[in-house]
């Protein structure tokens, strides 16, 4: 039986696995705000890797309570839209409603704590490098994977029915017994290079890797979130920290999901990103000095 | 008997000083490039708190060899600039010249030690708000001071006949026993303050001083250049540090040299604000990771 899902926030990634689950038969619900005629009068449109597919017709809707109770959440707006949450989250829950958040940095599960029962958030990592082209309209140029775990608790049925869900949409999943230390690991990348890659001007990742000083800056600062982490109990080995630096060169002139908020004048999820971590890391009372500064940069550089 | 005096470098600092010397009878010779015809035309015009002067005629050459050698150089050009002293310095040079830079942050005296002999090595720190309006005229808000010293050694006999010239001109002169601690000292504000405006987006001390998050940063940057200064041998008290933070908000909308460069297009003095530095507090084995991350970001901010 198809289950009823929920599609909050329509950028790239909500149009993509939204799309991606309706066209394996889930009765897929699209909560839309600008975009809402666009995508009804023509549906979705997903290109990856040269095969384009397009859902049609969307079940769209700018009203929650038009949607109603559904089995399944995906919360995939950006992190700085999570204050629309009191408005849109409440109408979509019914007793057993699963809610996963797919946004990035932390601090969005504690977020969700507030409507939700905490044995009914999950969240995800999405590694996936997709862009929307147009309203309804995405292109996939790496479908990736999600990482996916329970919120404060190990993966139960629950969340490999969600990741059976993926998996059956084209999109590999992978269960992880700590989503906090998934996040954290995230962060080892994301702090540093979506950091830079703004503060330093607006540059992509290439160019931080050639620069020897921003080089040694990143990694300085990937040791910081591994020490805040480890602080905190988790565990994100060395070995982790240099692979995540090794990965990025050959990326080429990637820009970091920050550098594309930063140059359309969008807010950078500076709280998500850098802020929350930095709280975390004075609470465990570790030192995390380029953090810090990195983030009252950004807090002043990011586009209100 | 006049002082034969070359001023190497016609922005603000040296047009204020140079002027302000030959109106008090000494013999100055400016060394000018693309102003040298409107100087030579129109003189040098001071206007000092509603007070103006011209300085008609004056001195000017493009050329270091039609100057010969002089009593007394001050270098006031860019550290940035350093590079061309090798061409504009060894003509004013006789065996007695002494070479005062009044130029920012660390090295400069390393520099002129490739060719002038250390003993007759002085260096100012500038205490003034001056900007250069037009080619030839200075708008002076603030005559403030001059912080003298020998390169390496205390004060001596020069030393205050350097500081009498300009005292005689109208600008008080202070004496002090370490040139290299008066420059750590000053570092404890152009350190955050300089680099911060720029790294933030553009922004005045005001702005700075009033978001807690960079004045935060202030204070840990004021730290890290105290330890680094401390474990040198110098001394720059807490208190010293407190009273820096404290002059500036009553500065309102002030934009520090390296901001007023920025917006102008021209590069920073990232190697003798912050890069020298940075490579002194490691060599004493002081971390200074916001120094570190903050000189990154500046090196690559800076103009080419």
């Amino acid at each position: 039986m198809a289950e009823r899902i929920a599609i909050l926030g329509a950028g790239a990634i909500g149009l993509y696995y939204g799309a991606r689950l309706a066209l394996t038969g889930q009765d897929v619900h699209f909560l839309l705000r600008s975009e809402v005629d666009t995508v009804r009068a023509r549906g979705i449109t997903l290109h990856t890797k040269g095969r384009t597919e397009t859902l049609f017709p969307v079940s769209v809707s700018r009203s929650a309570r038009e949607i109603g109770p559904v089995d399944l959440v995906f919360v995939t707006l950006k992190a700085t839209a999570n204050d629309h949450l009191a408005e849109l989250l409440p109408p979509l829950l019914g007793p057993q409603t699963l809610v996963v958040t797919l946004q990035n940095g932390l601090g969005n599960e504690e977020v969700l704590a507030r409507w939700v029962d905490r044995g009914r958030i999950l969240g995800g990592l999405c590694f996936i490098a997709c862009m929307r082209v147009a309203p309804g309209e995405v292109n996939c140029l790496h479908v990736g994977s999600i990482t996916l775990g329970e919120y404060d608790r190990p993966p139960s049925d629950r969340t490999r029915r969600v990741a059976g869900l993926l998996e059956n949409a084209g999109v590999p999943c992978r269960c992880v017994d700590s989503l906090a230390e998934a996040r954290w690991r995230k962060l080892v990348w994301n702090v540093p290079f979506n950091g830079l890659s703004v503060a330093a001007g607006g540059i992509t990742t290439d160019v931080i890797c050639a620069d020897p000083y921003l080089a040694g800056e990143v990694r300085a600062l990937m040791e910081e979130v591994r020490a805040a982490a480890h602080a905190l109990g988790f565990d994100v080995p060395a070995a982790f920290a240099q692979k995540q630096f090794d990965v990025t060169p050959p990326m080429g002139a990637y820009q970091p999901s920050s550098l594309v908020d930063f140059k359309a004048g969008r807010p950078l999820e500076v709280d998500a990103i850098w802020g929350e971590p930095l709280r975390r890391a004075q609470a465990a009372g570790v030192s995390t000095p380029r953090l810090a500064l990195l983030h009252a940069l950004l807090q002043r550089l990011t586009p209100a």
